[in-house]
């Protein structure tokens, strides 16, 4: 475990450490507990990654040597946890067992079981202490940092919810590879949207080695420089009242083709081609040339993931985006940019702009 | 309306203004969307309440001036709100409308309507602004102030919530009087609680003249010392770490004594059951003598509150202790005194004692 790094996430008396490297999961679960000292510990934890690893915590747990109750509740795979019965049923069975707020919950999976762990965390009992162990690339480069909790109503993704800071994060790299690849690379996006907007030299090394196993040495690395930026963010505007809206760079079109594809592109893919779209509409504004949207497109390409589509429904992903913007109180919210490392909150978009990025992914 | 009085609740950038006396929720709900401007405002209000009360919430936004959607949202009447079913439908509804972040949520009724409207606040696109409105003495004596928001589960009462901090609250005596004589009068022992820690020069004054209906000229300056009080202690410990604790003084035997009762009593007459114990215990431990308990019995019973029980089941209520008590964390937290002005947390209590304290009630 000697390459284990810990990054630090400063936010006062909620600050947390990042713990990032080869066995990271079960180091952090013996030093969460060993500073919580509860009474009982709750592993929430994705349905399909039980078998797999929920070892990892196991190890972490009796390395912490101390007398306590462990439970392992199972959520259903992936997005269909996120569910506010999940949620009840999660909180009903934990204080059927006794549960109080000195005690800890853990949760492990994807972005969605973490989701679903920090939600129950933040409102059983008014609140109770939890660590955060993701387990895809997405989870590790965006979900783990800024205690963003939610789940969705039949109306949308993420309405209901919680800001509620982890006390840890433990990300360990070894674990992506049992996930499928394509998903592995989908959470790149999310890589060069992070670096993209924070750190410019973490860009050049993915353009000069794109990193597209999850066995490429550096993957350690890009998940330590880009929780270095988010966690500056988030230190910057914990609950997303300014500064940290840069953190949706290419989510605008990108949310829009995600909802309305139904499935056909995992959450990253969509992101990719909403990074397309949103320097596409830099480009047009005349914020950049297009040079900055070519190197956008040959990164993106390199590392296997989307930046055109066929056979698309423009007119029904418009409207999608007028739900959204209908939810975001009216007001169309693009963030553009001027050149790597300079991306910001622009409202004053043409208003046929959407549409020609749309037009520009189907060239 | 010229005997307003506004009261802060200091916690840093959490802080609000509890406005009191005659107009005061028509003032304030004025007051709080003219500094939030939110394009939508919906009020949680208590099914039994919208005829008797909401042309006092109107009346406030009228006022105001403002060009905005307002919508009434009737919740089931009382303990019955309480429900997650009930959140969750209130969100669905709030998202359908196409709620956003900057939009205010507005909650009217008994101390149930408030905390269901204060968790729908906390926990809807991970947090909106609200401003609470309580409409019994209870709610005004206790619940408005502090933040604590939460709904039942089928385990027990409020095991899911939040504390989520309205921008302001409004208590206006006036609309005390449209409440069954019965539950003004339970809201008392909230009171004699409230003065007993903190405020000796109050405790007095009930004494001396006791304000046994809501027309009691006093009845103000009785809401105005307890949010003293309150704002106190919270001030000193949001999250109820610890002093906050104090505030349940009365409250360990007086909650089993409600659960076991089921309906027997109301929440402050189980409350007021639960002070003479709780002196009672106090007594027994030396911590204070005799003539404590008698002052305390003689304050309830000229406010017409119940200080024994005929037909009680102590071995039942025993056993409701210790389910509580494992909620608890397997500690027993009994909140004692040694005389008015004067009340900490003891958790080395005999045994026997909580037997004897059900069977003093029994005399």
């Amino acid at each position: 475990m000697s390459d284990l790094t810990s990054h630090r996430v400063a936010l006062g008396e909620r600050s947390y450490d990042v713990w990032i490297g080869a066995g990271a999961i079960t180091d952090a679960v013996t030093r969460l507990v060993q500073s919580v000292r509860p009474r009982r510990v709750a592993a929430i934890i994705d349905s399909n990654l039980v078998d797999s690893h929920s070892s990892r915590l196991a190890d972490g747990l009796r390395a912490a040597d101390l007398d306590l109750e462990a439970s392992a509740l199972e959520v259903p795979p992936g997005e269909s946890a996120k569910r506010l019965d999940v949620v009840e049923a999660t909180c009903r069975r934990l204080v059927a067992d006794g549960w109080e707020r000195g005690d800890l919950i853990l949760g492990f999976g994807g972005g969605a079981a973490t989701d679903v762990a920090g939600f129950v965390a933040a409102i059983l009992l008014r609140g109770v202490a939890w660590g955060s162990f993701p387990t895809s690339l997405l989870g590790m480069v965006d979900a783990a940092v800024g205690g963003k909790t939610a789940v969705n109503l039949p109306e949308g993704k993420n309405l209901v919810g919680a800001f509620w800071q982890p006390s840890i994060v433990g990300c360990d790299p070894d674990v992506l590879s049992t996930l499928p690849i394509r998903e592995f690379r989908a959470g790149l996006a999310e890589v060069v949207k992070t670096a993209w907007l924070g750190d410019v030299a973490l860009l050049e090394r993915l353009e000069a080695d794109p990193p597209t196993t999850y066995d490429h040495p550096r993957v350690a690395d890009v998940i330590r420089c880009c929780v270095e930026v988010k966690a500056r963010v988030v230190a910057e505007d914990e609950r997303e009242a300014g500064r940290r809206a840069v953190l949706n760079f290419g989510h605008t079109l990108g949310h829009a083709l995600e909802t309305h594809g139904r499935g056909r592109w995992l959450h990253g893919e969509a992101v990719s081609l909403g990074l397309v779209a949103a320097v596409f509409l830099s480009a047009r504004t005349k914020r950049c040339d297009e040079a900055l949207l070519e190197r956008m497109i040959g990164l993106l390409e390199r590392l296997g993931l989307p930046t055109r589509v066929d056979d698309l429904d423009i007119d029904a992903v418009l409207a999608q985006t007028k739900q959204d913007k209908k939810r975001a109180g009216g007001v169309d919210r693009y963030q553009l940019t001027t050149g790597v490392g300079a991306v910001s909150v622009a409202d004053d978009l043409p208003a046929d702009a959407p549409r020609a990025a749309l037009e520009f992914l189907c060239r």
